[in-house]
C-alpha cells in the first residue's frame, strides 16, 4: 500500500499548519460568495466540455448525478439541515446526524466515485456498488470528523478544532458518544473494503487507500 | 401584439407594492446562500433530466452553455465586476460598464434564449443569431434599468430606486448621461427586432414582445 500512498498529491503540512485565510476573509463576502458559484457552474462545464470520448448519453447521466450530490438532496441541502440543527438535544437521534451527514458529506464523496464510474464506463451494477461505497466512505469521513474535532488540538489538525461544541453542532459523539462513533466508523471502513474486493484489485487500489487514510486519522 | 402580451405571466402590482423581503431577510444570510447552490445544481438537473426527446448531444451543448451564462465568463463574473467597480469615476469608461452589463444581465438573456434554440433544433446559423438577439435585449435591459433607477419613484417601480447612486455604481446614465443612454437602448431594439425579422413571425412574436416590454418601461 506504501506506493499507492506515494502517488496520492502530498499535503503541506507547513501551509496547514501557518493556516491560510479563506476566501471570504481575503476577497469579502459578496465575492466569496460569487466565486462559490462560479466554481459550481464551471464542474458542469468541465463534465459537459471536457469529457472527451465519453457517449454524450453518459454525459448526461453524470450532469444528473453530480447535480443531485451538489443540490437540495446533497451538500446544499444537508448544510442547511446542519446548521439548523445546531443547539438540538441529542434525543433527536441517530437517525437525523445520519441523514444529515450523509447528504452534507457521503452525497459528495458518493458523487466523485459515481461520476468516475459513469465517465469510466461503469456498468449499471458496478455504478450501484461504488455508490455505496462512495456513501460508507463518505460517512465514515464525516463521522471521522466529528471525533477528530473532539480529540485533536487545533495545531495538530492544522484547523480550529472544537467548533462543533462551540455552536453545539448535531454531531456522532454527541448522540452515541465517543466509543461507538469510533466503533461505527470502523465498521463503515470495513464495509468499504468488502465492496471493494468485489472489483480488480490494483485498479481498486486507490480508493482503498483512500479510505485506509482517512480512517488512519483517528489512530 | 395585445394577445401575445396577454399570454405572458401577469405579475402580481400588489404584491410588488406591497414589497416581500427577500429571501435572506426571511431566512437569514446562510440559507440564502445554500438555496443560491441549490438551485443553480437545480438548473442543471433540469436540463439534464426533464429534456426527453432531446438528443444528448444537444443537452451537453446547452450545459455548457448554461454554465457559461452563469458563470465566471457570465452573471457570476459581471456582478463580481460590478461590486469592485462601485465608486469608480466616470471615466473608466463605456468599455468597462458595457462588459458589466454583458456579463451580468445580457449573458442571462443569452443564455435563456440560446437553450433553447439549442434544445428545440435550432441549426448553428439560428443559434448564433438568437445568441446576438439575447445579447442586445439583455443588454437594452440592463440599461432599461438603469435608467429607471434614476427616473423612477419607488411606488411606481415597486422597488426601491435611487440605489445605484447611493452605491455610486457603474451605470450607462453614469457614464453616457440619461439621453445618450436611451439613445442606445432604442438602437439595442431596433437591433434586436432587425434580427428577429428572419425568423418566422408567429414563432418570433413572443420575443419581440417581450423586447417591447422591457422596452416600453421607460416611455
Amino acid at each position: 500500500m506504501s506506493l499507492i500512498h506515494d502517488d496520492l498529491p502530498s499535503i503541506d503540512n507547513d501551509d496547514l499548519r501557518r493556516g491560510k485565510p479563506a476566501c471570504h476573509k481575503v476577497f469579502g463576502e459578496n465575492v466569496a460568495i460569487l466565486a462559490g458559484d462560479a466554481l459550481l457552474a464551471c464542474a458542469f462545464e468541465h463534465l459537459a466540455a471536457s469529457t472527451k470520448g465519453v457517449s454524450p448519453t453518459r454525459v448526461v447521466r453524470a450532469t444528473v448525478e453530480l447535480a443531485k450530490s451538489a443540490g437540495a438532496e446533497g451538500v446544499a441541502g444537508g448544510q442547511v439541515m446542519d446548521v439548523s440543527s445546531e443547539g438540538l438535544s441529542s434525543e433527536v437521534g441517530l437517525e437525523r446526524v445520519e441523514l444529515i451527514h450523509l447528504r452534507k458529506s457521503a452525497a459528495l464523496l458518493e458523487g466523485a466515485v459515481v461520476l468516475g464510474a459513469i465517465v469510466g464506463g461503469g456498468s449499471d451494477e458496478e455504478v450501484e456498488r461504488l455508490r455505496m461505497f462512495g456513501r460508507c466512505v463518505g460517512l465514515m469521513g464525516q463521522i471521522v470528523n466529528d471525533i477528530l474535532d473532539v480529540t485533536k488540538s487545533t495545531a495538530e489538525l492544522g484547523k480550529t478544532t472544537g467548533k462543533d461544541l462551540v455552536v453545539d453542532k448535531l454531531t456522532y459523539p454527541k448522540v452515541l458518544g465517543m466509543d461507538k462513533s469510533k466503533e461505527i466508523a470502523q465498521k463503515l471502513v470495513e464495509d468499504s473494503k468488502e465492496i471493494l474486493a468485489g472489483f480488480d484489485t490494483p485498479k481498486a487500489a486507490p480508493l482503498c487507500a483512500v479510505t485506509n487514510y482517512i480512517a488512519g486519522k483517528i489512530n
